[in-house]
Formats: C-alpha cells, structure tokens, sequence
C-alpha cells in the first residue's frame, strides 16, 4: 500500500468510560511520533467538532499532561451523540467532512466509540471512498456495555465491571453487619446486554457474592424474582440482589418503567429507578428492610478503579489503530483475540471489518446464565475475571484524583 | 492506678464506616500483645453480644486475618442499634452485663461506635463503678458524620470524604462530555451536620468542585436554590450540586420528605430519595436535562479508597485505648487533637470524658459556610484537606479486594 502522509484527527463519541482517554492517548501519542503523520487533531465533541471546524492541536499539549488521560476518566475532548445520516439520502454533513479534510489535509480519522460510532466511521469512509478523497479511517472501540460484535471484549467494560464487583463486595459486608436481616437491590447499567450486571458475580472470587442477578437477555418474571428473594431471605436472613436496569417482562417492557402494574403496586412515575422500585415491591411484600442502590455513572467514570489491564488495552487499541492505518489499512475497527485457560490470559489485537460490527449488539450467551435465570455461569467468571487484573497506577494530587489538563488550542 | 489483670471484650455499634475495623484491629492486636490483657473477646453485634453471651475468642484467629481488619470495611464483629435503658430506671441488662464480665473476668470493656456508643459506654462504666466491680471503659470512636464533640475529627469521616471528593471530580468530569448542558444533583449523608456534603468541595483543589454546595446547617430554600441553579446553568451551560440528605426548610421539615409542597410539585412519597427528588424540580423549572446521584452506603463503605490518614488514626485510636486503660483510665473516649498550617499537619490522641461527648452533635461551624449558604469557605477545606491525604495500601486477591476472613470461635 502506497505510504500516506497528512494530518489526522481523532474523535470521541458516545458515553464515556474510565479509559477512553486511554485509548485517545494511544492514538494521539502514538500519531505525534509517526512521522508519516503531520498534525494531530482532537474533535471537540466528535463529528460533531469536524462540522463546527473545531478542531484542538493536540501538538501544542505538555507531554505529561498528555500521559495523564491514562488516567482520567471521561472523554476529554469532548463527545456527542449525533446520528449522521446515511449518505445515499443526505450527504450533506459528508460534504462539510470532507470540506474539512481538505482544508487540514486530514488523511486519517480515528473514531473512538462504540456501536453508533462504528456506524458514522463506515459511512464516512465510503464517502470519502466515492469523492476520491484517500483517507484511511479506523474506528476505535470503547463500551462499559460491552456489546461490540466480532471482538473479545470492549475497552471499558473492564473497568465498570471492577467497580461494579468491588463495589458489590463492599455492599455485602456492609449488608451483614446487624444482626437483623436486610434485602439490598443493587442496580447496573446496561439496558440490552447483561455483561455489566454479571460482573457483579465476580465479588465471589473474594465470598462476597450477591445471591442473585438478573441479566436483560432472560425475560424478568415478577413473582419468580419475589419467591427468589423470599426464599433466600428465609434462609439467611439476608439477600443482595444484582440487576440489569435493561431487566424487562415478557413482552419487552422494562421493570423500570412499570407505572401502572398491578404487581408493582405504584399507580405513579417512578424518580429513583428500578432499584428503589423492586425494593420498595420486596418490602411490601416480604416486610424485609431494603435498600436499593444504583450505581449510577459511577460505573462509567470511576477511573481510581480503573482495571490496568483495561487501561493498557485501551492504549494498545488507539496505539494499533494508528499503525494499521499509517500501513495501510481502513474500514477496520480495532479489537481483541484472547485465550484464557491453562496458559494464562493473552490479549491481541485484530482488525475486523466496520461493516461487520457496526450496528449488532452481542448479548451475554445464554448458556453463561444459569437455568433459574438469576445468576451467571462458571463460565462468565472465566471470561470476565482476567479482564479486571491490576490497580490503576494514577498520579494523585492531595490525595485526589490528578486528570490531565489540556490547554484545547484550537487550529487555525 | 494499680494493675487490673484481666479479660476485654471489644464491641462494635451504629452504622460502619470504611475503617471501624481499623480501630478495632488497634484495639484487638494492642490487647493480644499485653500481659495485662488475658484474653481478648470481640462482641457478636455489639452489647447485644455481650447480653446474649456471643463472644468471639480474638486469639484463635489467625495474626494475618487480624491485620486485613485495616482493608476491610464494615463492622466485622457485627453492629447493633441497641439503645441501652438508662441503668436508674431499668437495670435488667446491666446486671446481665455484669453477669457475663463476672463469668469471662472481663476487667476492660471497649467501645467502638458514635454518639449513641459513647453513651452506652458510660452508664456501663456508671453501673459496674456502683456495682464495685473494677473495669475500665474507654469509647472508640467511629462515626462518617464526624459529629462527636471534643475532638478534632472522628475516624471514618475522612474516608467517606475522600470517597465523596474523588466521587465529585470523577462525575465533574463524566457531566461535561456533550455540548448539551446537564444539571446534576449529588445526594450525600449526614442527616443533621454538613461535614460529609462539605467534602465535596474538596474537589475543587483538583479543578473539579461541585458548583454548590448544600449543607444542614443553614435552611434551604427552594426558590433561592432554583435561582442558583438557574443562574450557574445560564452561565455555564452545567450545574453540579452537591446536597446533604438532611436539608430541610425553616420549619425543620426534610426537603426529602416534602410529599405536598406545592414548591416540588408532586403529590407522593419519593421513593427515590433527594436527588431524584431535586432533579425532577429542577427539570421541571428549567427544561434542563438533569441527573440525580445518590451516593447512598458506598460512601461509607468504600475501603478501596480509605484515606491511610484515617486507617493510621484509626488504628491509633484503638490502640491507645487499650494503652490508657492498662494505665488505669477510664470513662474515656480516644480522640484527637491536630495541628494545620505551616508546621503541616499533626495528630496526637487526647482522652475526653465519656459524660462530655455522649449525646451532643457537633456541626459544621457557620463561619465555615458562606454567606450565601451554597458553598464552604477555604476554613473548611484547610480543615478537612489533611485528612484525605494517602490512598489505602490495601491487598487484593485476583483484582478485587481481599478482606479479613475471621473464623469467629465463640467463647466457652
């Protein structure tokens, strides 16, 4: 493939994590020392700072600060959830893209997102493609969902999924300390894919298992869940329970938004979400003491709980996107091969097709998730507890967190 | 003071704290190491142990399980709210109490608890003095809500505050991904004094303070609190609050427990709490896109990010508890007295008389709040900075952490 020199630009899009700022920083830092790339750009707010031409030098930043989004949660250079359109019907965002391009010379985009974002890289890469315009673009994963087709896992979920079994080994020994008996509905995000609310079986690598969880790829079942939770109540006077927030009936209404269920018994919009729900409906009809936790997006931006491993394959994925391209490669996403097993965790990157993964979402494989449906498999543990290895070696600064800060200068 | 040789029993009371376990580890392995000190016994959930005759043999636990006690969050011997008769009007426990000190020589009784702790500690030591049987009493405090008077600080709030702090700058930095504004409305405990909503202003010296600051000493005020919002929303396009669960109007009421105001707007019991609560207010005057956080338990049970400060004085308090009782005081609480400023920080123990500190809450001081009641004053930051300093230098076990595990062998 013949060499490319130019500019490149990176974007962030969609929610963000503990370690997309990893990733950013594998691209960025990995692009500032390619001498086949001229300029480094950061997207304010993602495509959505292509079509503003708000563009940072990320040339201009300290080098330290820079190393700094290794750990600092979020997406710094800012992110957006804008849909592009499909350029067969409306090309008119594509035109400004490639406007854009031109007046930087901007030979490669790399996209840090997640499903949505995969889809915007594909569509844009064959427009450029049809204009004549050679530009190399990659996408770079990034999901706590996890939910990204084709590869091992996500940059992203690791993390979440440490917070989550940390905190949930932290809640059981809080949940045991009277002698009177307690139930607790913990609730994770994810609204499609159970990965996140399985991670929370992890705390029973350390006996501080929950001793239920309910993944959204199992219809939820109101009375079953009640005689789970009575029954176990009845044997140990105590219950931690994990749900998906994406847990929904039979008929693919979520729990969440029950607003006039006779189960439920609330004739009212609910404000705190589903865990303050489903303890509320135990109380009533166990008279247990409860209490309903959501983790919130804690779970997304807890970077002091950062998994090390998650953070060094989040580089490794922007560092692997910038080499692929540089060597010729685009329309490809960045993801994982691993083994697990006798020989240890290995972890290795591979190229998929944008085309392939964008827009499929990959659930929690139904034989990971126990016959009761409340609970995961030995299975699930094996393929999650590798990913959640090592502490976060952050910087701190007065026993707080130190984020990098960038200066944001913008291009001329 | 003449020797007293002997059994002590340690017990543990009200809600944890990330670091109780540390104090009691202080207490456990400082009387283990003391010829003075016969055996040691830790109480099954509090005094309620001691009354139901539940106690665990300390010295058959194994030396390095004891030690985890300083990682391990929680009240591991068990806690209890048992409010203690005074011993004038009903002594049925205090002889029961007595009973139980008499059959195991128990000569030294250790407290570990808050306010309602510190009481019980006294007219224990009150009822065995006029009994005339020899036993010393010494309080170890605990309490996330650092309301006990007399010393400078109690162990447990400075972890909450780290944990509440690094909570706020991570979630600074989640709020301000998109171009869109959000308001974002962070629930804390403290039901009656404003030292853990105060901890979130901590973050500004990481660049990430929360734009206002609510705390229980001054009444709230909803129209004034929707004008502040409003205006920092105006301005900023982002509004981060941070909100003591225990705001309430002039009249006393909670906010949380307002059901008919006309100001909130809803007719019914909140099930999901203050910030849900505010949130829903605010995006009902402002249009804005809004997000209500309740820290809810984790912040009292987060020993992953246990300020050492605290651990260290946690520890410290125990142990000096048992030192100055085999030194013959009693009637004691174990606090501190600090220094700040130039010389840097210092913390040395003090004893306080148990009669001083028992039922009385000490607030935030109002010179500490500022004038407009939305915010803590520098004072309050150079108070509360010293003590979040250090991060736990815990163990972990496959990524998650490792926690003491007792066997618990009950006394004969």
């Amino acid at each position: 493939m013949a060499q490319l020199k130019g500019a490149c630009v990176i974007g962030q899009s969609g929610g963000p994590t503990s370690v997309i700022n990893a990733s950013a920083y594998g691209v960025i830092r990995t692009a500032l020392d390619n001498p086949n790339i001229t300029t480094v750009y950061g997207a304010a707010h993602g495509i959505k700072g292509v079509l503003n031409d708000q563009l940072y030098d990320m040339g201009k930043e300290d080098p330290k600060e820079l190393e700094l989004l290794l750990h600092t949660p979020s997406s710094e250079l800012g992110s957006c959830r804008y849909k592009i359109a499909d350029p067969d019907v409306d090309d008119t965002d594509y035109k400004r893209i490639l406007e854009i391009f031109q007046k930087y010379n901007i030979r490669y985009f790399f996209y840090n997102g997640g499903n949505d974002s995969m889809d915007t890289c594909a569509k844009v890469s064959r427009f450029m493609a049809k204009a004549g315009y050679e530009c190399r673009v990659m996408g770079v994963p990034k999901t706590i969902d996890n939910d990204l087709y084709g590869t091992d896992h996500c940059p992203g979920f690791a993390s979440a999924a440490k917070y989550i079994a940390t905190s949930c080994a932290e809640v059981y020994k809080d949940a045991r300390v009277y002698d009177t008996g307690m139930v607790t509905v913990i609730e994770i995000m994810g609204r499609h894919a159970g990965w996140l609310a399985g991670a929370a079986a992890l705390a029973g690598v350390v006996d501080c298992a929950p001793d239920l969880v309910y993944l959204p790829e199992v219809d939820f079942d109101m009375d079953r869940f009640l005689a789970d939770v009575e029954a176990i109540y009845k044997e140990k006077g105590n219950c931690i329970v994990a749900v998906s927030e994406g847990i929904h009936y039979a008929d693919g209404s979520f729990v969440s938004e029950a607003k006039t269920s006779a189960t439920d018994g609330f004739g009212h919009a609910q404000l705190g979400g589903l865990a303050a729900l489903l303890a509320n409906i135990v109380k009533e009809r166990t008279g247990a003491k409860v209490r309903g936790i959501e983790l919130s997006l804690l779970q997304r931006c807890s970077a002091h709980l950062a998994s090390q491993t998650d953070i060094d394959e989040s580089f490794l994925a922007g560092k692997t996107a910038v080499e692929a391209a540089v060597s010729g490669e685009t329309d490809k996403m960045v993801g994982f091969e691993c083994t697990r097993g006798n020989g240890g965790y290995t972890c290795k990157t591979k190229l998929f097709n944008l085309s392939e993964v964008a827009n499929f979402e990959k659930k929690v494989p139904l034989e990971w998730i126990n016959a009761e449906g409340n609970g995961v498999s030995q299975a699930y543990i094996d393929y999650a507890l590798p990913l959640i290895q090592g502490d976060n070696a952050r910087a701190t600064e007065q026993g707080l967190p130190r984020f990098a800060r960038l200066k944001k200068v913008l291009a001329k």
